[in-house]
């Protein structure tokens, strides 16, 4: 872990799970001054936002934001609607989990807190290779949304140079674990599961607990995980 | 007006003002059956949202959505942050009215509320004239978003043809009235100060209320706002 923070500052979009944390280690090891920002978005595992907490004080962010949204207004996901399932096997196509435009609504409120720090640098931790049935976990989404920024913004208008990292886009779940743990990430303090229990404790079975199990198991690394007893 | 109401379903901004309550009514007249998405911001302006739902229900919006999202978490702006005061005179260069990325989080929110309706069109009364100095509002930004919004989603990626409609870039404050007043709306019904009361009446000085007072009289209409009396 580098320990050398100067005042190139960056947001970083931090959910709590495994990925957003590797992103968060990732963007302080390349030397910006990191600024967390979680969404409470009505989601089932809020355990995730206790965990953004924990994971932003670990890892160094200068500041964690945490700005109320209330997705359940639009519902249409199983991570929102409380009536439709969180499947246990993996779907063809778009899964039920995918919640509607969220990596958009998401980065457009980095985009302003962007604006309000002066920051010219958001870092998002979008991977193609585990979510691509989600059409906003591509490439071309984040470049579309650069562009985007640079266009819609006082500072990309003003002085250009808005940039999206998105440095999972192409890595596999193991080597987002490898890369994490080369930079000191405590895995065991973040949270991936869509039913997680109160204490965060994982169920084991969901599409994101597997995908994270195999990671770690692919990765040959012990999994940290806490799951929950009757797993 | 209008009366025809198919199923071609589309997502409206509706704020409360003057102008999105134009396109409200241009997007009925155009024979779609409109869905009003208003946002409670922490504006100062909350009259707004009253007026929207006022709006929503004279111009026969088929269902109106008020989501919360405290945009004063981010700071910033005049409107969301009340240690910044809202000016009576303009400014040069972008003005402190101006809502970090508020269009492009705006347009997000309507682009996760299409999806859930399977609605192909999203109508914003952003514009280019009045407001030159806000980044977005101007056609570059509305390209830049279809464009995004086709890569985001479900129905952009699998059925393509999302649309952004901005009937107003273009127009002139006084064209817009014409054009809104020709399709019926009621202005009193809407609220466009910076700073009006719980009423909904206008202080008469800000820029919103000087640029709408201004558009009453280019167009030659009898300005139907209510005023508050220390006006």
């Amino acid at each position: 872990m580098i320990d050398r923070v100067d005042d190139k500052r960056a947001v970083v979009l931090l959910s709590g799970g495994l990925d957003s944390a590797t992103v968060l280690a990732q963007a302080r090891a390349a030397g910006y001054r990191p600024y967390a920002l979680s969404l409470a978005y009505g989601q089932r595992h809020s355990a995730e936002l206790r965990a953004a907490a924990r994971v932003a004080a670990a890892l160094g962010a200068f500041e964690h934001k945490v700005i109320e949204l209330d997705l359940r207004a639009i519902g249409g996901s199983a991570l929102t609607d409380s009536s439709i399932a969180v499947p246990e096997t993996p779907s063809d196509g778009i899964p039920v989990t995918y919640v509607p435009a969220r990596n958009t609504v998401f980065l457009s409120l980095a985009l302003g807190w962007a604006e309000v720090l002066d920051a010219r640098d958001i870092f998002v931790g979008v991977n193609a290779v585990d979510y691509s049935g989600y059409p906003d976990c591509r490439p071309a989404f984040i470049d579309a949304f650069e562009k985007l920024a640079n266009l819609a913004t006082k500072v990309g208008v003003e002085q250009g140079g808005l940039r999206i990292h998105a440095p999972l886009i192409e890595m596999s779940k193991a080597d987002i674990i490898r890369a994490g743990t080369a930079l000191g990430v405590d895995y065991a303090l973040t949270v991936s599961c869509y039913a997680a229990d109160d204490q965060g404790r994982a169920c084991g079975r969901c599409d994101s607990c597997r995908l994270r199990a195999q990671g770690f198991t692919d990765a040959g690394i012990a999994d940290p995980t806490r799951y929950r007893e009757d797993r």
